[in-house]
C-alpha cells in the first residue's frame, strides 16, 4: 500500500511528459526499480554505430596535450629528450602488448601512431573503443612507468593525450601515411637540431638562430651543423631522425624445467617461439623495411 | 649531383605506383624532404569529419576494461570498495578541471559519464577528440592518484578504460540518461549488498548467495537484509546507493593578503567568488536535484 | 560428377585469393549457386549504419541540379515561372502523401524542403532511404504530371534533384532553419522581380540591371519599383514572395451512399474527417503560423 | 520610421529566446533581410559531412519500392517482364550518362548498382549528394522513358526507389559484390523460372508449385524443368540468367560531313573515337569478363 503510493507519488513527478511518443512506458507499470530502469533504457537507442569500413587498417593516432608546456614544466633537454622518448616508446608497447591486432606502430616526439590490422574484429571494429583505449592505456602507462625514465624527478601532474581514427584502405596508403610521419619527424628533428645548436654551442638567441633558419632549406641545415659545428646530421642518433617503428618479431628461444626423473632431478630445455615488440629506429620510407618485414603487411588482393 | 642520384634512386625505387590518380605529386619535383613530406601529406584527406550535432548534450561514458580482474588482483573490499570509489572520483574531478565545457558528471561502479554543455565548441564538438582527452585524462589520473587511496598497496599494472560518445537533443533525454545509469547504480548495489552480506554474514557460499537471491525483487531484498541482518538499506551510504555526481558550485571565499602599510604589517581580506567541483550522493532521477541546481541545463528552447 | 567438376573448376578460377581471411567460406563447401551467394555475402558488412539520431527533427532538402541551364531550355518565364512552381508543388505533395511521416514541406524556386516528425521511426530513421526516397519520389512526380502543367510544351529530358539530411533537435532550430529558406525566397525573388521588371519594363539590357542593381538594399528595390514602375512590393503573388508551405490538415466531408431501402434507393450522406495536405504563402518566419498550426510541432520537453 | 517599428516588433516576437548562445545575432542588428537572413544561417552548421572515405569504390544500389505491387498492376508478364527490364536498363543507361564516374552498373529484377570509381573526387565524394542525385536521374528516367517500351499501356502512378551507399575498399571486394548480386539473380530467376512454368505449363496453383519446390536444390529445378517440360535452363535468356552489366565502351565511328568544294558538294568521313554505353548479360563471377575488360578497375596498388 505504501509502496503504491510511492509509485503514484513517482508518476505524478513525471507528469507532463507522460504524452511523449519517445518515451516508451507508462508510470502505471513502473512498480519496481528494475521497472524503472527499463522505463529509461530507450536512451540507449541514442548510440550511433560508428564500426570502421572492413578490409581498412585503423590507425590510431594520439598526441600530447599542451605537451609544450609539459615539456618546460619538466625539463626535457633539447632538442630531444631520451627519457621522453623512451617513455613514449614503453607506453606504446603497452598499448601494443595489451590490446589486439595491432600490427605496428609508429612514434616520434609526442605523437605516436597505431596500426590495426586491416581485417581486425577487436571490438567489432568499433571507432570509439578502439581510440579510448589506445589513449587510455598509453595515458596510464606513460604514468605507470614515468619513474623508470625520470627516476626521482617527479611527475607534477597527469598529462593527457588526444586521439583520432583515420581508415587506409591500401597497403600504399597505409606506407604513405606511415612516411608522412616519418618525413615529418626528419624535417621537425632537422630543424630543431640546427636551432638548438646554434643556441647552445653558437651562443644565438632564440630569436637569432630563427632568424638565421628562415627560408634554409635541408641541404642548408646540414651544412651549417657540418661547417660550423663539425657535426654530421646523418651521424646523430637513429632515434631522433627516424623515430621508433614497434612490430611484433618472432623470438626462439628455450624453456628451461626440472623434472625429477627417477629420484634424480633432471634439467630439461624445450626451445619454443614466442613473439614479442621490438623497435626499430629505420628508414620507413623507402621499401626495405617492407621487403625485410613482408609478414607484417596483408596482401592488398583480399 | 650526389643527392640528384638519390632523388632518381628514390623515384625508381618509388615506379610503378606513380600513375596512380590518388596520389598527387611526382618523383620529378622532390627534391627536398619539405617536398618529399609534401608527397604523402593526401593521406591527412583519409580523416573523416565527425563534429557532433549542434545543440545537444554530448555524453562520454568511460567503463573500467577487465575491472572484474583488476579489483580481484588489487583485492578491493565487497561489495563496495571506498577506496576505488574515491579514485574514480578523483580522477573524473581531474577530467572535469582540465577539460572545458563538462557541466555534470555521474559515476558508479567502475564507469563515469561526463556531460558538456550543449552549446560547447570545445575542439569543434569533434567526437574523437571528447572522448580520447576524457579517456586519456581519466586514466593518466587515476595511477597518479592511485596512493592518494590505496597508499602503499601498489598498483600492479595500468589499467585501461574504454570510451563512447552519445547525443542526447532534450533535457528530458539527458536527465534519462543519468537516471538510467543511476537506476543501474541503484540494481546492482542492492543485490551485491544483500550477495555479500549472505556470504560474509551469512556463511553462504556465493554459489548458495546466488541461488537465494534467483527471482527475487527489490521488495524481497530489502526485507532479507532487515529481517535477517538487521540492515536497513536504505541507512546504507548513500555513495553506494545513489553513485557520485560532480558539478561545478559557485562558492564564496576570503583572499588573505598581507600588505606593508606604512611600515606597518596589514592583513587584508578580499572576498572573491570561486567555481568549484563538488559532489553529491543524492537522487537525481526525481526533479528535486535539478530544482536545486537549475543553472546546469540550459533551456530547450534554444 | 559432372558437377564435381564444375565445382572444382570454379574453386580453380578463384584460387589465390583462398587465404585471404575477410573472405569466410572456402571453396570446398560451395557446391550449389545457393552457397555460391552466401560466399559472397561478406560484402552486406561493409554498409554502415546511418540511423539519424533520434528526438530530431529530420530534414530533406533536395535542389534541382543545372534547374539554370533546364529553365532556359524550357522556356520558363522570368522572373517566375508559375507552371514551374506549380508542379514542384505538385511533386511535392506527392512525395507527402506517398511517404510517411512529412509533418511539413517548404518550397521556392528549384528547391524543396521536407521535415519528418523527430518521433519517426519510418525506415528505422536511416538517412539514406529516407533522402533517397524523397528525391526518387519526387522525381519521378515532376516527370509524371509534367504535362499537367505545361500542357503540350514537351519536356526534353529528365531532370535531377540532388537531396541532403540535416538534423535539428529542438523546435527552435526547425523554425529557424524554415525561415532561412524563406528569407532566402525573400531575397532572391525581391531582386529577380527588380531585375526583370528593369529589363523587361524598363528597357535595360541584363547588364545594364546588373549594374543599376549592385549594391542596393531591400528598401532601395521597393523604391524602384515602386517610383519607377508603380508597383507595390508586397502586392506581388504571395506564392513568389513567401513560397509555398504543405502542411496536413484535417478536413470534414460527407461521404455520399446511396442504399436500396425497401426497394427505394435512399442517399445517405455520412460525415468523416480526412486529413489532407494543404498549401499555405504565409509568413513562417513570424510566430503567428505557428501558433495557428500548434500540432505541427512535438513539445521541446520529450 | 515605420520599418523601424517593424524591426521592434520583430524583435519583440523573438523575446526571451535571444539569449540562446546557439543563436548568433541579436536583434539590434536585424535591419534589412539581407541580415534577417544572416540570422538563421547558424542553421546550416548542423549538416554534417559525409564525404566517402578516398581510395573506396563507392556503390550506390537502388531497389524499387513496392515493386510487387507496381508489377502486378502494371500486368508485368511472370516470371519475368521484358519491357519492365528494359525499362530499367534504359534507366540506369541515363544515369550512367548524366553523372560523373560511373564504370559499371549491374541490374537484375527491380534493382540497379552503379559503380563510382575509387579516385572519382565528384561533388566531393559526398555520400548524399551521389545517392540522391542516382535516385532521382533514375526515377526521373524511368517516367520519361516508360512509353518507349509499354507504349499504350499508363503509367498509373510515380513509382519511388530507395538507394544506399556502400564502400569496398579493393577489386576483390568490389567484384564479390557485383557477384554477390548476379548470384542473387540466378537463385531467383532460377526459382522464378520453374515456379511460373509449374503454374503456366503444369497447371498447379502457385501454392501446389510453392509446395513442390520447398526444399530443392539448384539441380532439382534444372531437372524439373528438363525432364517435366524440355527446358534446358542454361538456354534461357541471359538477360533473365545475368542480368544486365552496363560499361563503357570505346567505339570508331565516321563522322560524315558535307562540304562545297569549288562549288561541288563533296562528302567527308572523319574517323573518331567515341565512348558509349555498352549492355552485357554475361558472367561477371569468373574472371574471364575482367579480363576482357581490363581497365574498367584501376590497381589495388594505389
Amino acid at each position: 500500500m505504501n509502496r503504491l503510493m510511492q509509485i503514484l507519488n513517482f508518476c505524478r513527478l513525471r507528469k507532463g511528459v507522460k504524452s511523449c511518443a519517445v518515451r516508451s512506458l507508462a508510470c502505471l507499470f513502473t512498480s519496481t526499480s528494475a521497472m524503472a530502469k527499463s522505463k529509461f533504457e530507450y536512451v540507449r537507442n541514442f548510440e550511433v554505430d560508428d564500426t570502421c569500413l572492413r578490409n581498412c587498417y585503423i590507425v590510431v593516432r594520439l598526441d600530447g596535450r599542451n605537451f609544450h608546456r609539459f615539456a618546460e614544466q619538466h625539463k626535457f633537454t633539447k632538442p630531444n629528450d631520451n627519457r621522453a622518448l623512451g617513455l613514449m616508446t614503453r607506453s606504446a608497447r603497452s598499448v601494443i602488448e595489451e590490446l589486439e591486432d595491432i600490427i605496428i606502430a609508429y612514434g616520434q616526439s609526442d605523437e605516436f601512431s597505431f596500426v590495426f590490422k586491416r581485417t581486425s574484429t577487436w571490438f567489432k571494429r568499433r571507432a570509439s573503443k578502439l581510440m579510448t583505449l589506445v589513449a587510455s592505456q598509453f595515458s596510464s602507462s606513460y604514468v605507470f612507468h614515468w619513474k623508470d625514465f625520470f627516476g626521482e624527478q617527479p611527475l607534477l601532474y597527469p598529462p593527457g593525450f588526444d586521439g583520432r581514427v583515420v581508415l587506409y584502405p591500401s597497403n600504399r596508403n597505409l606506407k604513405d601515411y606511415l612516411s608522412w610521419r616519418q618525413a615529418d619527424c626528419h624535417i621537425n628533428n632537422l630543424y630543431n637540431t640546427v636551432f638548438w645548436t646554434l643556441v647552445q654551442k653558437g651562443g644565438l638567441t632564440t630569436v637569432q638562430a630563427e632568424d638565421r633558419l628562415k627560408g634554409t632549406l635541408a641541404a642548408d641545415k646540414n651544412e651549417i651543423l657540418f661547417s660550423e659545428f663539425d657535426i654530421n646530421y646523418n651521424k646523430e642518433p637513429a632515434v631522433n631522425r627516424k623515430g621508433t617503428t614497434l612490430i611484433w618479431e618472432k623470438h626462439d628461444e628455450t624453456l628451461i624445467t626440472e623434472v625429477m626423473n627417477d629420484k634424480r632431478k633432471e634439467v630439461c630445455g624445450t626451445p619454443r617461439s614466442r613473439k614479442r615488440v621490438q623497435a626499430y629506429h629505420s628508414d620507413i620510407i623507402g621499401e626495405d623495411f617492407w621487403d625485410q618485414h613482408s609478414n607484417i603487411l596483408e596482401d592488398d588482393g583480399c
